[in-house]
């Protein structure tokens, strides 16, 4: 067990559960927040509470900043941001790639290094292993914290352009929109014929976490490699089964653009002759 | 292990997948096809051919169909639908839950019980555990034959309406494009910054089976309460974090239907005075 200090600036929900984690795995943790009391259940605990930003990055050579966005982080550091040379900023707030890799320039220019973070995760889910936290940036401060980080969750390393990890983020988000608005629009549809979604959706879940995970798994080489034989099934048959849904849902009076949208992207590839490829070739349209 | 005879009707990739899990299981079985030669390498292997229609329905108790379509099932059996009288018949080919309604009547007519299935796997996955096949229908007939069944994979029981076992694999199937058509679209963002799908596809895949589900677990009982407290996350978080991802997608080319449908979805909720609930609401307009 490591004992690195380890300084959260920002007490919002978030950051006050990342500060918990790290205060349970042992390390000596300090504390900043714009509106001082959102740190006193933390302090009673036994953080302490630095009483300036300046205190603050002088207790520990990694700090981890939380707050609303990229420029409360550059207003609350500004106080003595000569005093981040020689330290590692992981800023875990929420912001664009192009934000993350204009800190990484901004940091370089302190002599700081820069990770930036995504936590896949509610604040319930820190100190949790099985939670995801994704990492970017400089690759040896990242190597000298990652057993530091570990308190939060499993860091997963996305390599050294520090706007990776927001990038995954948004991408995973959106798999996670799609995934939920197809199960609600399923729910909806099996709901009209009077099955509760109690009943649906552990089969859902079921197929989600082992079926459709494989063919996304299987599908994964194909994007890579460009070529998408459809040796399992073909978009002409994706096609008319499509379309059954697409029935199905007008029939129970359940809204029908979800269906029509990735009907849609079907038939365009079908019309762009791949009607004998998997379903994969779907991504050239979307690229285009 | 029991050894029930059973009857194939059907020698497509998928039927003859589905007599050889059978017969590899050790249950006498019989086969009967259209074009007789696809039987060829199943009777080399001990199944029994039929010469005929009336001999295959003669054979077994419990007869599986899993042809084209229903016209196709109802042609074949055609040749002798009076001696279905006392016997089960299991309907493995897909259609509309309003023709498994149909079958179910044409059945009773003839003094036989029917079930309906949809089978949710590609013939290679047949005779797998895991697997799962959907029945409905005939409650009586399904106790009777489960355990025969059983040896095509894991059987689910989705109660006597007949209708109900397509209608969930039409759903479920909707569940799998909104999802693999989601993580095709983030593949796209990622990809557009240099990441393989090989890279990105695992923390996807991580994302859906552990994280995604849960959340979909939890939503299910909101859905059936019809009550969406904006507990972990509320639409209007949702909604900013979706424009991040629209402006993502669109600075790197990517087409943004899918974010922007959804998108659209939670903004009329959001207007409809619902911005503090969370995410499944969005079944509400879906159903309008
Ligand atoms: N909550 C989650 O589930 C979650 C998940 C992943 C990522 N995130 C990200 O984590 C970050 C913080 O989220 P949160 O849930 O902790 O939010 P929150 O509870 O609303 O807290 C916001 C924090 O930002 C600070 N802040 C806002 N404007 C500031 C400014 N101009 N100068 C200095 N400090 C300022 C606040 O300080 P005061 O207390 O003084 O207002 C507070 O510490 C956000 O970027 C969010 O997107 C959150
Ligand atoms: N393959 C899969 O992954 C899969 C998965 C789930 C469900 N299913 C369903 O299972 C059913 C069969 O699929 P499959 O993959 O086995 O298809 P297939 O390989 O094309 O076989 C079609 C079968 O239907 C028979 N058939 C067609 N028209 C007929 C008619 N008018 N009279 C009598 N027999 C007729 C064919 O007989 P001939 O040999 O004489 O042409 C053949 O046995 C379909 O409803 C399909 O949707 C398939």
């Amino acid at each position: 067990m490591n004992h690195e200090a380890v300084t959260v600036i920002g007490m919002g929900s978030m950051g006050r559960a990342l500060a918990e984690a790290f205060r349970a795995a042992g390390h000596p943790t300090t504390v900043w927040n714009r509106s001082p009391a959102k740190a006193a259940a933390l302090v009673a605990r036994g953080a302490v509470r630095a009483e300036t930003v300046a205190d603050a990055i002088a207790a520990s050579p990694l700090i981890v900043v939380c707050v609303l966005d990229y420029d409360a982080m550059y207003a609350t550091l500004a106080a003595d941001e000569a005093a981040l040379a020689g330290r590692t900023v992981v800023n875990l707030g929420s912001g664009s790639p192009e934000q993350a890799r204009e800190a990484a320039v901004w940091a370089a220019r302190l002599g700081a290094a820069y990770v930036d973070g995504a936590i896949m995760s509610t604040p319930p889910g820190i100190g949790r292993p099985e939670s995801m936290l994704l990492y970017s940036g400089d690759a040896a401060a990242f190597a000298r914290h990652v057993g530091t980080l570990r308190a939060l969750g499993d860091p997963l390393d996305l390599g050294p352009d520090a706007g990776v990890a927001s990038l995954y983020d948004t991408a995973l988000l959106g798999v996670m929109w799609a995934t939920l608005t197809g199960w609600l629009h399923g729910s909806a549809v099996v709901g009209a014929d009077g099955v509760r979604a109690a009943d649906f959706t552990p089969i859902a879940n079921r197929w989600l976490a082992h079926a459709v995970t494989g063919f996304i798994g299987h599908y994964a080489a194909q994007v890579d490699a460009g070529a998408y034989p459809g040796d399992d099934a073909t978009l002409d048959v994706h096609l008319a089964t499509m379309d059954h849904l697409v029935h199905a849902s007008r029939d129970r009076g359940v809204d029908t653009a979800l269906p029509e949208l990735y009907r849609a992207y079907t038939e365009r590839a079908i019309a762009a002759g791949h009607g004998a490829d998997g379903y994969a070739r779907v991504i050239e349209g979307l690229r285009a």
